[in-house]
């Protein structure tokens, strides 16, 4: 925990450096635009700790497996979040002296993460070792409206004196990352050209042949007038530069205006792409610098129009949740269907890979509920399109037939190594068939089963078919052998949320079989026949149901996490001195996985998710069982317990559970930040604020809110957009409003109370106490 | 599987030279004396693919971890078996031509290892690409009588011309472990220092400072008589040499002998260790040749008068169960009790570590059998010095009291890392128990157990009793998250065999105590006070023994390998298509774990251990639903089937199951003899032939046989040492004579029947058919 950052309530704002803070400052306040984003790493020379971190989405790097101990099955390569060309880089020299924050004495230093308008912005002076002092500002954004550009405006003003200055513009492509297993570099050299007008380096990815064009074009003022002085191009292997040599006045700024184009093979022809870097930069150039910033101010007021929320009386949730929702807008926007939410997004490379079952169990609710029902689809159909490789890999593990998704993924493969993870925490498969359920759910667009669903859901259900197993002197089918999502316990038999989110999945599947035949029989045929489905296949699916086996405790009431969760020592979270904490850093993993402690929501995990299956009762008696032995050493934890504090009226635990959350990187909860930022968790934030305080559900296709509002908050108030319609809802001590700010009328119901929206009308209701 | 080698009773013998096979042959014809060993490297220049190796017992490197994935518990460094200084280095230059067998054509050639006389011979004739022809003969062997001695004589006759030698004899200290983790040298150099005389080479572990000191003297002859040509003299880093010019004369043999010394640090003072080694080397130089060999092949009829095992009318098993005797007395002769028996000997560095429970388990008895108890005594002690060591491991665990030896070490610490095996497979404490009660039953030594035994078995028993689990509902004791012997399953609960090791220790624990305390009241005194052992502890012993929960099927009777076990789906593994097998290669991970195939015995390693706690037909019953589940990939699984079928009168079974382990190396059966020999599971193979075949047991301080010969035999006849007397027992189809071959009279039972066999006497009896 290390809280240095100012409180308010559109911009994280870090004021004086401190360069033990440096590191957690450049994931904090990393730029990103869907398509590219890096961390907030200086312009200029830094010689202190940092992590040099740019990133292109989609690109990455298979970079062969280094484990300890091999496994049959395990993946070749761990597919490697790609540190690609900086190309911010701004060489400073001041009458022969290089400028760097680590080695000056730096005075008024500021760095803004402005979310509002989405743009970084730093200013500092810098007395030199010669006594020479500089006034430095530098404002610079990656575009939400043009994908591939980037750009810079750096101002140096002396403030003591008149001097020379050297001035050195790069792109340099000569780049590794921090995790490569082997130790080597994986970009190769394509091509540097540059002239007085533009430099542009290509670089290329040693295997899978991605290819990276990175065109730069500067201009420069003094004084606020345009100057042209002399260029010395420069141009290496992965590297080119522009050098300029001016004179500096007392006084007068000296700016420079770098224009980027970042530009990939993913999006361009191969044979194009210099061309259209080149092109790319140059039309950003001609924009300018205070147009580019326009149009991106223009931009994310669109965003946080959609996707707001408002916190009264509380600065800091305030900050914490416009934070996360910033961070998502910055990571991903659904555009394109092949790219998906990174558990750093581009705010750092650790743990690779982009995928994992975050986006389903905690990202779609947020792109859902904020976006065009395009963008949520679109994280659907990313997994449809990796239905091979999720039956190939399925294949190899042995399975005769079915889809196993991966645990960790770029291109569909899996990359993990762990065999407990890898192998057993099969769950994620259930959490990416009940996405499909919950975007059909709260979008309506059942179509979507027909066109793509159906063959996600069919093949994953003949995974559960094979991976269940019938012990016929008992009479059911069990799962042995797994992970759940508590990863505190590894190879357990019949964990109770993998069991049901498995025979959940085969009664979905059926639902959704006998929907499409009803409604579209000859799609229904269609499909039956591509997937080479059988009536035997299906009889079975509907034994399983009939059969599965659910570990419970029947005097407690509960159901049982596995089979022999009851069998370790009893104790609650409460009772472990505090030095014991987190598990995760004070205990052996032995004890860890013999203890009754849990690291995230396992079968509350369930409740969550299959909510309306079980009554108000049954979900108190596990809430009150499993939250006391629940540690929440994943991030992913407190939003689901939050949620469901909230749904039993548990208002503290709801409040303390919010909090564990919503300020996870701005304060360093885990003295991990300079890491990177959690970036999957921070949509479990907002899910916290709307699913849990609003209450906000989906159910017969009308949206049914239950506010309360947090004893701390005076109000709070957020975005959704449902069924085409866009509604504020705010939450006062005593009343809901919810405006309908589009034409489209809407059905929902507030409470127990049902309303008709109109377009552009709003609804009152009085607040009561829940439950 | 692969069978190149020619059948011999005393030989390993190759003839006709393949380069695939030159690794392979590397393993099997690896010399050792217990000090030193090395791999059946070639002397001469060899540029094809080849293995080099020399190993120094007890030299180690404690290489930096490398997982996939940490989990806390994780020992810092896994110790490497250190490959050192290349002593044996000839090259041989003929008229400017480097002889090497990967590029000359070889004819004739043969490699021997004469096992009755413990050297490796190897003839053949080369032809260059001159056409020259040249025949060489090479014999070394290191001296198990001067035990840091090392020798070769190594002749070069040229077959059809006079030419011109250029010999360059060197020692090379500039090695690199294949599995280095950061591939990285681990050798620093010390010194290089040589002259006419002598050369010697320094060098110095980067960390824990072993130094080893490896000293060469040079001899040559030609045509049969001294020479002392001009020797050129090279010194560099980690490496010295003698050149010597001389012509070579058609038919005329020029031989150098090689006279190597290596000593380090762990036997001598740092400060002497060049004049040691230089000493070593000059007294080995005086010796000459042929002495050192004469003393050589007395010296290993001596080991064969222990522990020869003769096969009549089987080559084959001969050959195979030799071999395996002779490997063992190369790799450990308990004369040093900081070593150990590690998993490949001196004839690769795969696997690391020198110490696994297979030492506890499988060595043991062959050395209680074949030697001195001082022997099989150091190896008790070994683990005894290790108690701190084991204390601390536990405690890093998160235990606050008992000891939890490695699973893997070198000097006590553990180095493994993998958590399903370093923390949970605790069953090898058992078996570290287990060798306690196994050397004082066999040698009568009860002394041991005050002196050394108790200290160990408390502090094991202490880890017992806070790794159990007291489960107040069923009023029992469960052992949650381990992995049994058969490592085909992990994290188990209330792995029966664990569990029945943990109790019976527990149980043994109390009864030496008793034992202790009844004839040695002050020693008895001064072992409780030193453990502060309480009578609380003794008394939560008893509580467990009793209570302790053991998993069972009442309808088949039969002892359940885990609490989970008859809820998989129950296969046997003649109903598998054979292309499946082995497991290990062909199925994933994720399907090896959630099958019921077991990797070796689990519940049967019980029944052999603890053998007269169960009736036959228990035996049988557990036997027969075990057997058929198991896949024997564990090169000590066939073994302790081979015992229980012998006992249970499974002839064919029992053979089956002994010629699976018997040439496991020497056929290569498990396609991985290259990286070395499985040198632990050889004592296994004896004990299939001595308590398998010969129905070798200790009970209430007699020697009991009860033999059986297979049918594929003549006679057989073993050796073994008893309480000071050796007998020899010689069984035939019809009858077993057993010879007394001291002066010492002893008590044995053959079947049921009961001799006292006075000094230099002989028994017969008839054989009789089996149970």
């Amino acid at each position: 925990m290390k809280q240095y950052l100012k409180l308010d309530e559109w911009s994280i704002i870090e004021e004086g450096f401190n360069p033990d803070n440096h590191e957690i400052s450049e994931s904090v306040f990393s730029i990103g635009n869907g398509h590219m984003g890096q961390r907030a790493n200086f312009e200029e020379t830094y010689s202190g700790p940092s992590l040099q971190g740019s990133y292109m989405a989609g690109v990455y790097y298979p970079d062969k497996t280094r484990v300890g101990w091999w496994k049959n099955g395990y993946p070749e390569y761990f597919a490697k979040v790609l540190n690609s060309t900086n190309w911010i880089g701004l060489k400073v020299v001041i009458d022969g002296e290089d400028l760097d924050l680590y080695k000056a004495n730096v005075e008024d230093f500021k760095r803004e993460l402005n979310m509002r308008e989405g743009y970084l912005k730093r200013s500092f002076t810098a007395e030199l070792s010669s006594g020479k002092k500089v006034k430095i500002e530098a404002v610079r954004f990656v575009s939400i409206v043009d994908h591939e550009v980037g750009t810079i405006h750096y101002s140096i003003t002396p403030i003591n004196f008149d001097g020379q200055l050297t001035l050195t513009s790069y792109l340099d492509g000569d780049i590794k990352n921090t995790d490569a297993n082997y130790d080597e570099k994986f970009w190769d050299h394509v091509t540097s050209d540059a002239n007085v007008n533009q430099g542009t380096v290509v670089i290329k990815t040693k295997k899978l042949d991605f290819k990276l064009a990175s065109t730069m074009r500067n201009t420069f003022t003094q004084n606020h007038t345009f100057i042209e002085p002399t260029r010395e191009v420069v141009t290496n292997e992965k590297y080119v530069a522009h050098v300029i040599n001016v004179p500096l006045k007392h006084g007068e700024p000296t700016v420079v205006n770098k224009f980027v184009a970042n530009v990939t093979n993913r999006n361009h022809d191969e044979s194009d792409l210099t061309t259209v870097s080149q092109r790319v930069s140059e039309e950003a150039s001609e924009k300018g610098f205070e147009r580019l910033l326009q149009e991106q101010k223009e931009a994310w007021a669109d965003k946080w129009e959609d996707s707001d929320i408002v916190i009264e009386g509380d600065v800091s949730a305030q900050q914490g949740i416009r934070f996360n929702i910033f961070q998502l807008n910055q990571t991903y926007n659904g555009e394109d269907d092949r790219l998906n939410i990174g558990p750093k997004g581009f705010t750092g490379e650790k743990y690779g890979g982009s995928t994992y079952w975050d986006t389903e169990a905690y990202c779609l609710p947020f792109y859902l509920s904020t976006s065009n029902q395009e963008i949520p689809r679109n994280l659907l159909v990313y997994r449809y399109n990796h239905l091979e490789k999720a039956k190939e890999n399925a294949k190899k593990l042995g399975f005769s037939k079915g889809a196993l998704y991966p645990m960790v993924t770029m291109n569909g493969e899996e990359c993990h190594n762990e065999w407990e993870i890898t192998f057993e925490e099969i769950h994620r498969n259930g959490a990416i068939a009940y996405a499909i359920y919950n975007y059909v759910n709260y979008t309506g667009d059942t179509d979507y089963l027909g066109e793509y669903g159906l063959e996600v859901l069919s093949e994953i259900s003949r995974f559960w078919e094979e991976r269940v197993n019938y012990v016929g002197k008992k009479d059911v089918y069990m799962m042995l052998g797994v992970t759940g999502p508590n990863e505190y316990e590894n190879n357990v038999n019949n964990n109770w949320y993998t069991n049901r989110i498995a025979a959940w999945t085969l009664d979905y599947t059926l639902k959704a079989l006998a929907h499409v035949n009803e409604t579209d029989p000859k799609k229904y045929e269609e499909i039956v026949d591509k997937l080479g489905l059988t009536e035997e296949e299906t009889m079975k699916w509907s034994d399983i149901i009939e059969k599965m086996y659910y570990p419970v405790d029947e005097e407690i009431g509960i159901f049982l996490q596995q089979d022999g969760y009851m069998d370790k020592e009893q104790l609650l979270v409460r009772e472990l001195d505090g030095k014991h904490l987190p598990l995760n850093q004070n205990w052996s993993w032995d004890r860890i996985l013999r203890s009754c402690f849990i690291k995230q929501a396992d079968v509350l995990q369930g409740l969550y998710f299959l909510n309306d299956d079980f009554d108000l009762e049954t979900k108190k008696r596990n809430f009150d069982f499993y939250e006391p032995r629940t540690v929440h050493e994943s991030s992913l934890s407190p939003c689901v317990h939050s949620i469901l504090a909230c749904e039993l009226g548990y208002k503290d635990k709801a409040y303390e559970m919010y909090l564990r959350t919503a300020r996870l990187d701005l304060d360093n909860y885990n003295n991990d930040t300079e890491d990177g930022c959690h970036t999957t968790s921070m949509a479990g934030t907002w899910m916290s604020v709307v699913h849990g305080f609003g209450g906000l559900k989906v159910k017969n296709d009308r949206l049914i809110l239950n506010p309360f509002i947090p004893g701390q908050w005076q109000a709070f108030s957020f975005k959704v957009v449902f069924r085409h319609a866009r509604l504020n809802i705010q939450v006062t001590k005593d009343q809901v409003v919810v405006t309908n700010e589009t034409d489209q009328t809407v059905d929902i119901t507030v409470g127990k109370k049902d309303f008709t929206i109109k377009g552009n009308q709003e609804v009152k209701t009085v607040l009561k106490e829940k439950v």
